[in-house]
């Protein structure tokens, strides 16, 4: 490995810093008014639209572990949580500020890293960056992002609108990026000791992306606005279908029911899952990180959802006493459990 | 001192530890149409209004050391941090989200603590909590917070509007909140071995109340309004008078000149800087955390200005070329130099 260049922050200073980190980022969304570089940024909603605010914390150790997580991939990756819940209420993103607590021992090239991650985001989403805040921190590093987007009212979707009978889809598949961790985990043990390790990632590389790399399901957004259909309840899934399935049913006062052979699980997720003894089934229902949507629709659009090609129909709402409830393929009903799953 | 009740997160878990904090925060802000509870607020600016947005961290350790900052204080006084820079656009704030990054050992009271403070400072503002996110931290206590706030377009103050020979006006009185932090890190010093400490505040506590529960100046921005009067640019003071003069200048390609008489030092300041053998003038110059409204307006407005009877005007708008500077009171000038104040 070549000898990189190593600048330390102090020899920047705080402002000099965010003058390098943001210099290539200038505003093109319409909605901007006002950017970084102020007390605070100005937008301005499309006419007769909303505007949806989110935000979201990463923090090292917890959340990721720089021994693997390569900084670009992670500065695209922490757009992606902000962005995926306003997908979730089928808006559009238009603002993103960052707020950074970076330890002493960070290197500038390092944060460069981290904001090219940051822009191609920005980019691909056509997102601006407005403002943000950088700080010293303790220990690790820590990343909080907000994120801004507008919707028109009657298309935005909550997660309290699911009615008797709805029909419960899913984008995507699930469990990969769950399985991407364990692979990264498990080539962090070992070569752990190895002088130049070389972990072993063939044949995984879409798990490895869908961990590091995930993109969030604005695409969805669009598709849903094009054939003019607006779920009746919609969340995105972080937490694990399990567990954010029976979010958006507490939300909506219902139950569910969705079939096992229905969830969509990826070639190399089963695979991966296989060689290292554990059940893809409770990867895709408890793994997280997968930054699907979930949403519902009444039974009587079955066939226009079906059309959309991307999406799959893995269950139906049920009345509230039913709970959640998984069916496996030989007709057993068993109650479907958020849990964590077996530590990583 | 009592036995005090002491429940770990763990107890409730997540959304048992969100339900129990954000209970008491009803949305009540007529801009809120969705709060609390889904993938992301949901917020319709006033008619014909531009929405502004800013996020600020505060680091246990960095900025706040909890061994003498009582919780309910620190939730009162991150909105303030937040709020502050709302005001400095010249705008009112009406929503917030609350991101928190938590150790293990914190125990749940505490947090009840915090969000106490958290929702008198909301309501003293009439803002709604409106979303957040709560996660584990490695280390201390880290707050991530985002305030929404909106203002009509021509009314919305930024840093770079500044003209030559404009009134440099700021609200308060400076070094207050500096001085506050000075004394309560020479208790925590003296007091560091002592069984029942009992530390000495009297006839300090308004320098005490200026660092733990300073309040935003959104009454600035009430008068302005009923005034008439829009500023030509605006910061708040965060990182001390001279460097966010300066902050100014620089957005405004300008100079300055201040008068060191007209800065204005409450009489506990110099009272403790005298015992403690510091300079006040350096307190009010670089102490930082004032959280006061430095502005300018054009020469012409100097009576109106005035009238507002909470604004002193301490200097006026120069040409690039002067750069910043500070006149004496025997008429000698020296270049402003904004600098960290010596060692806390």
């Amino acid at each position: 490995m070549s000898e990189k260049k190593r600048t330390e922050i102090a020899e920047l200073g705080e402002f000099g810093l965010i003058d390098r980190l943001t210099k290539e980022f200038a505003p093109k969304h319409p909605t901007t008014r006002c950017g970084v570089g102020d007390d605070a940024a100005v937008v301005a909603p499309p006419a007769g639209e909303e505007l949806l605010l989110t935000t979201d914390t990463l923090f090292e150790g917890i959340d990721f572990d720089l021994t693997y997580f390569p900084l670009r991939h992670l500065g695209y990756k922490a757009v992606t949580t902000v962005v995926s819940d306003l997908a979730a209420m089928n808006a559009r993103p238009s603002q993103l500020l960052v707020s950074l607590g970076l330890s002493a021992k960070i290197p500038v090239e390092a944060l460069d890293d981290l904001y090219a991650g940051i822009r191609f985001a920005c980019e691909e989403q056509g997102i601006d960056l407005a403002g943000g805040d950088t700080r010293a921190s303790m220990t690790g590093l820590v990343l909080a992002l907000t994120a801004a987007g507008h919707a028109p009212a009657d298309r935005i979707v909550r997660r309290s609108g699911a009615g008797r009978h709805d029909l419960i889809c899913l984008t995507g598949n699930l469990g990969a990026a769950y399985m991407g961790l364990r692979l990264l985990e498990r080539e962090k043990r070992v070569l752990a000791d190895v002088q130049n390790p070389e972990p072993q990632f063939k044949g995984y590389e879409y798990l490895l992306e869908k961990y590091l790399k995930p993109r969030p399901r604005t695409d969805i957004v669009e598709l849903l606005a094009e054939e003019g259909i607006v779920p009746t309840a919609m969340i995105d899934l972080s937490d694990g279908l399990a567990s954010d399935l029976k979010q958006l049913c507490r939300a909506s006062g219902c139950g569910a029911r969705i079939y096992l052979e229905r969830i969509p699980i990826a070639r190399q997720t089963s695979q991966l899952a296989e060689e290292m003894h554990l059940d893809p089934v409770m990867a895709a229902l408890n793994g997280g990180e997968d930054y699907e949507l979930l949403f519902t629709v009444p039974l009587a659009l079955q066939e226009q959802v079906m059309r959309l090609g991307t999406v799959d129909v893995i269950g139906h709402i049920t009345a509230p006493e039913t709970g959640c409830r998984l069916v496996t393929p030989d007709g057993a009903e068993m109650e479907l459990k958020a849990q964590g799953f077996p530590e990583k």
